[in-house]
């Protein structure tokens, strides 16, 4: 509510054409309307294909069967990350559209048809055993309704496979790279991109890595600019990020 | 240089169109045009008002003078960055268009006009000790030819000084959120908004905040969905990549 | 003993009121009485309600069921924490009274009232998985004679939630505030209020969260005056301080 | 501003009492008022003797100066941190009300009187080392309206120190223990009162004291109950959390 | 491609001996040709005896088994390290070559024959908890063609059993040193021989050992020239690395 | 082999008494036996009593039963450390006078009396969890032939039952303190006796506790003198080196 | 006081030999003789020789030429540790007998004769840089009264050094190994020898040293058995410590 | 000495050829030789341009060029690192042969003519900065008789810089990579050669650098084989290590 529908409903009180009452149920929640929580809150719902999301680390099956069942009513997009193979398998009795992505350990949900994006996000990963957080990231941008390309198992260890994939990575609008070990490939891809680059360091090693802490540190001091980082293994987080920058 | 444009170039030295030492000298240097680094390359230069960037820290008074002397004949716009005073003093002699940002610690050169976009980047600290941080960034931004915004000391502690400037970040195609201490400002924003933001720990703070490692985890951990995070205290990279994301 | 009563045990001596051997066997304790330990030692007993408490963490269940029932025969009241569902059980045969908390893994026996204090103790936790902390923070609170209010799931990435609550926030004594991830809700608070602020990080979120250090170095440098610190997911600690002061 | 004054808001405009105008002016604010900041906002400059604080680390003398000549001349009361010896010489040509505590860096202006709590808050050291943290506490705490009791170099190597001052400890309504090195007086003083603790880890030490790491972690572990953490050498954050307790 | 080939190449393309689809054809991958990454790619299956190499750690049995069967009708020597029993059990099926070292947790498949250096690498283990790790390297360096010997359980507490081996340890081309704990073997060893050490540091010990951090940092600071670190485990790298010295 | 024996075995040599092949016999392994290891390796089994020990950590249960038969036969004393109780059931078949100690995990076959000091360790806990620990120290330091005192659960969080035995802790030789959490008793022991502490951090707390880290780190730190620390749960190296200095 | 002494002052109360006043005067301070801790506090100045100590770092020259001065009034022998050469010669103005090891940084001061054990403690060192720390120690073993031996530079790079002095090490009463780097020569003589080792880590390195944590790691993991460690650079608590174990 | 040189020994001792004198003189170092130390501690004088190395770190100026006095006057290489300028000038007054290397921080003297290997040591550094690490690695190789090929400033930012340089990397017997930030080249050129590469971090970097730790960890992980580490900044040990591959 900005100043000029302010006066008006003043006006409106003053010219009796809005009781007091009416006023009072329109400004007694203004504080949050005019800070615009409401757009936030609300536009979820409102547009197409916007999906709720349930983080399963931690609640019981039980729990996610419940909230999927309950959202499920409510014919929106659904997406459950971080889900566990019995927790799918229990979800799809009550909602047999549930799809699951096992490397990725998603549920997913489509109420509403999704219209993906013209430009796409490129999610480029290190290792095979990257392919899991990047399935988290390919699923979380497909459902909200980005074109993803799916760019493997690109390490530095053997470049030339990166370089065999360029034009695929330099075509995209925005690119996540995903790497364990020493996660070097944000900083190969970020030098030969011009493009955003948001590195997702994954746990993906043992020993000096520290689960993950060798790859972050790597990342968050990549030479190449245009760089930037997100948790380990937070493939949601990632995608969520693209999503906002692909749609721009 | 694509398949189209090395058959016609092979066609004109069967034709003798071009001798055989005018193909070497076009083809030599075809891997690296292949892979498309001379994109990277030459951007720069051909582009009006992308700047050459000097990183100062470690080179001395006298190498920093140097690269500015030699840039600035090549009529390029200069940005050198953690420049000290003594530095810009010496640079200003041989080059009298050279303007230092005292907080920021930056030198530019301005030898071409640089047109901002209209879209702008919100630069955002929590404490005034963070200004410095910010001011890299926005100088970077601003040579980078983005609008900026600058929305200082609107830290958590007093969080209404965050909302009073709500519109302003919420206007910005992109946000840079610098925070050193416990770096919540990013979660907040980050959940006041629906833009991408780049979060900046700063070194700011004493004891257990271990010289930015606490914003750093803070903000790798935010809870709020769309924010990535850069170096401690690195304003170039968070305002270079918010230049990519606003010029989209 | 203060000096008084140690004039007048003398003179008892002295006019042979009293033998040497009583005498002794008076002063012969004296340095602990005398420090004061014999109050803290005590008053758990003598103070009506106040509980014996058990950490149940690397105990045995029978170890666990043993204690509570030489306990309950002294007909105090009892509150065990870090109690699994297995020793609840046990305990149950044996203690009928035995009441279980399965989110705080607390086990509380009633032997005596408790009469509630008027002003009462906000527990205020970011995200819905945190509330395990605060289940054990809240039935301690409450056993020691406090009366609680929970005002849970208000993390800073939907603030709005926060401020819907504000009011029971403020209107607290003193607040406990329990997060993970970054914990920026401590800070959040703690610029919100004018009352005591007790942070519990809690080892909810994963990656460069490292098992709650995140949260803990965030609330530790904290930007905002009036908080302080308990251990990681250590809610008895909180709530065995926020009674102290509760009860001032 | 509650639903009833708004509601008589209302009828003013509506009774003409009052204009659309002058009744946007009241409202426009509104948000914040309601989400009640300005009773934070406000209150320091209400209640008497409430002083204005400056972190003068990071900040040049020519700030310090200029922010104390202007907070001068609201005649606030003013308390200055981490303030050097010549930061204080340059203030007293402008402010010759000001005193300098060179142990605790602390500048204060006092503008107004300060009556003092009939309680008293204990601040317990260490080592003759962790005196400075002590200053700039009880300074905080005597210019926020605070009885003080300086209890000093009563560490655990002698632990008889400490039982000698065991009564003016417990007399306290609220401890501060300031130590560094393994910060152990903490847990020694925790279980010998029945008080709350606030416990300032100092950076006193050496080689594996990692800068106030081992009193920080010996604290945050502290087997007694009762006991809370602030950051390394934060005396001004125990103080003030001291004195919202002391005045309860 | 040097220049000479191309040269000659464009002239035969002019003279009409090459067409141009010819010439493109040699033309289009000159970039990775050129870069040579064709010899690393290809000299692995050209060289008699040179593995391939499988990382089993995160695959499943059935993925490892399909990995092998396929490698195997290649008639390629095969190399699979941190392998499991079972995963060994169901690669037996399919191919009755494989052999398992249950330590080492290695299974390798020799369909050609290898002929080992007659110099030798030296592995020296300080405990036998270490031979884990190195079977892992010798299995790997025997497989890649080197001839080995086992030099196990000569650690500093016994030091005089490092003596008695020292002839052996000094014969050898390059010494792998494999040390958890504190990992003073690798200094020792490096001070007594003129030979290049590589140190392995193992995850064995507990408490401040933080899982080979303890070794690894050891081995970092060794006072002893001529010592360089792999990753904590990592036999199989250092037997690699080995290899390469090896056979110069 | 000193100077003189030299001299002695040379003239032989020159006088024909002994041939040359003798000397060389004599002579070639003069390094060891002349560096004294010999004295090392066999001191063990010459002593009365002194026990040959094995740690289990790591080991199988079929590989502990068989050192230990091994042993028996040779009618030594053993000690087995971090055994679980299935390899006590195992060894038990086959030697019927193994005794295990269930907290310790100590196996220990008594072949050889044991005559204990006089003097004694005394061996202190913070808290019964630390129980652990302290038996596996006990049992070593008894098979050593060392006279314990144990003195279990005297933490400073009631520092009463630390004073009221404390004249037993000031009897002792040599004074082994166990603690977990924050292990502040290692400074308050220290400070109170006026002998050698051998502290032992112990792994039990949690959160900031981060296994034991807190622990070690406050008694590296400790501010009283004459306190030396070992690794963390290190029960037996604590009661070795309170042997050697209780046997002075 | 015993319990004797006790009855026979109250006999004394009784038969009017001594007043209630007087007797209260000796019983209101029994808290702390019966402690002990009177012994702890009083027999520095009685035993002949036994040294003041005083930390100088963090005080400023005039504190420690002060509170030299004073103890010297005393006739007390006097140890000043960690004092730089400036506080030595303001020393030196008013104490003539002060002496200044400029290595190890400690001023003396000799106003009791010492007579020296004959036993000796042997001081070991890996490098030249580590003497400091050795002189620290030396000169604190040395005013506490004990022989010492200095065995410099045998660092385990070029053990044959070691082997050189080992007799002498070997003769030693008690060991103090002092290394910085890898910190390997505790483990090393640890296992030459049978006698309690006090390892001291220096923070003698760089790099992945991380100021000595590498060689404390290395010590507090040692193979060797009778190995106790004290902080980094700590020459004065190993030397206070060695000194106890010595006297024995 | 071998077996058979004691055996010729004690024949001419009975031979009466060697008196028991000398004899004894010959074998009472016998456990050093036959140990193989002599090897080492002769050949480096005997080989003719072996240096003697200085590490000045820590060293005063006079010490620094005493010692280098005193090698001189033996004729032999000498080689100094870690020497600052002032260090240089003063050497140079007593010694006109020495050679300062400014960027590498190297004082070398050459006394002794050095034969240069055919085979080459690649140094490959990712910056400018890193460059000063590189000298050190430089000059040490060179003085260690090798042939050197520095590659700098080739970093993966602009991964075409590298590839330009390939062949000459390729070219090298063994390569030394050097680089801070996140030390990604390692990994890169790994991936590239088949050769034995010794990667040094440098401490270049700023922030989440922590001194070189993220560029330490990510060379430790590199996914690349055939990698190893030495300290950060280490560019000494990396050529004495690169040193003895390349005389293989």
């Amino acid at each position: 509510m900005d100043i000029k529908s302010l006066e008006m409903l003043l006006e409106d009180v003053k010219g009796d054409k809005v009781t007091v009452e009416e006023a009072i149920e329109k400004l007694k929640d203004l504080p949050f309307k005019d800070l615009g929580f409401a757009k936030i809150d609300n536009h979820r719902e409102l547009r197409v294909g916007y999906p709720e999301v349930i983080y399963c680390e931690g609640k019981t099956t039980e729990q996610v069967k419940a909230i999927i069942e309950f959202m499920d009513s409510k014919k929106v997009n659904i997406l459950a990350t971080r889900a566990n193979k019995e927790m799918y398998e229990k979800v799809k009795e009550i909602c047999s559209k549930a799809e699951y992505n096992e490397l990725g350990r998603t549920i997913i949900v489509k109420n509403k048809d999704i219209t993906a994006t013209e430009s796409y996000i490129a999610i480029v990963t290190a290792g095979t055993s990257d392919i899991k957080v990047a399935e988290e990231a390919a699923v979380t941008a497909e459902i909200l309704g980005n074109r993803v390309k799916r760019i493997f198992d690109v390490g530095v260890a053997g470049i030339h496979r990166l370089f065999n994939r360029l034009e695929d990575i330099r075509g995209a609008k925005v690119i996540i790279v995903i790497a364990g070990m020493e996660g070097a490939l944000a900083s190969v891809v970020g030098g030969l991109v011009d493009k955003p680059v948001i590195a997702v360091p994954t746990s993906i090693g043992y020993g000096a890595n520290f689960n993950g802490l060798a790859a972050l540190l790597s990342m968050l001091n990549s030479c190449a600019s245009g760089v930037s980082v997100v948790n380990i293994d937070n493939g949601f987080g990632a995608a969520y990020l693209a999503s906002m920058i692909n749609k721009i």
